[in-house]
């Protein structure tokens, strides 16, 4: 147990209690400070050098989400869903990008900008050197998804429903949400299930067992 | 509060309270039944159909963590932590991949084979469709930061310190390790901090401002 009570138990019982829940009960709403916790878990997960290169573009517009639904396979989630989420990356980075991350370590931290200036050179090659190895998208991306994790286990913690989405397209989702220097890269439905509208909801959990899954050198 | 006991204010002040530890005490170790419960977060956390496409290389060896290390630009986590956690993505998909994949349900919820033979048909053929238009590897990295997530979050839940880190030369992980069909992409060390040796435990967290990172549609 930890020192403020959270079990090893419980956290478990709810990471097996969550699945990718395919129907949602349209009519129950996420708690306002349900929310804010949610939103508070993707504000903390961490990120390469803390650069958190991503948006969460949080979509309660009816409208929109209608019309991101046929850009999703028409999936029902992404209309009846208490709240949606997309993860958007930085499609690059630019120094300018690592200079505002260090004017946020300053504000935050106080102390000069002068004693930064090695770790900012650091990050301005570590970017330069992904822009020109043509994997910048990649390793933003993948930051990304270190948060998306941080949503599911936080929702799931608190008895929350939350749908994992790559079934969309990335374009589309783009033009619709008028998103140019990010690029979406994955969605998060979040709400109540409809149990009984809901095939996977009662089927057990399937996962590779742990013997095959971890190698132990 | 969710029905399991657990709260919103405890789940976001072990949020707060996780950093990338720079120091860990190496004479400080993990329990077996923590880190049961991080093992199982591992092999909880949900990937693209389900389909876990890597495996967890979890290095105990001492020797190993040795060689570890310079390919890690000497990072001291690398040997110092109590555990170590090598995230490695598999290179590809075949049509064998994804029938495993179907054994494994069926192993699980029983059932006939032939009921599942249309979803095995998507699997199949967007696996093939990722392998064709070379993004099979950025597919297949970005689930294991879903998994880097919960283990990240889980560890900090239970009081444990964690470091994810992609400083590292993954070909010479790869040798080191003795991985052809995967790929190591993200490490990560987990134990206990030496907060008096860590010039980072006790410095305020930064992340941009809430209102920035996200975007209300």
């Amino acid at each position: 147990m930890s020192d403020n009570g959270i079990k090893s138990e419980n956290i478990l019982e709810k990471l097996n209690w969550r699945y990718a829940t395919k129907s949602y009960d349209p009519a129950k709403k996420i708690s306002d400070s349900d929310w804010a916790t949610l939103e508070e878990s993707l504000v903390l997960a961490p990120s390469s050098f803390g650069l958190q290169p991503y948006k969460y573009i949080v979509v309660t517009d009816p409208e929109t989400r209608e019309k991101l639904k046929p850009a999703a396979w028409g999936q029902p989630q992404i209309t009846d869903a208490s709240h949606l989420v997309v993860f958007a990356y930085k499609k690059t980075l630019t120094d300018a990008d690592i200079e505002h991350y260090v004017d946020r370590i300053v504000e935050v931290r106080g102390g000069s900008r002068e004693d930064l200036a090695d770790y900012e050179n650091v990050m301005k090659s570590s970017a330069q050197k992904a822009v020109d190895g043509g994997y910048i998208e990649v390793w933003n991306s993948r930051q990304a998804y270190i948060a998306l994790g941080f949503l599911l286990q936080t929702a799931a913690l608190l008895g929350i429903d939350a749908t994992p989405m790559e079934g969309f397209d990335p374009a589309q989702f783009n033009e619709i949400l008028g998103l140019t220097d990010y690029s979406a890269v994955a969605v998060a439905a979040l709400g109540y299930r409809n149990a009984e509208g809901d095939w996977l909801a009662n089927l057990p959990k399937v996962r590779f067992p742990k013997e095959e899954l971890i190698v132990r050198v």
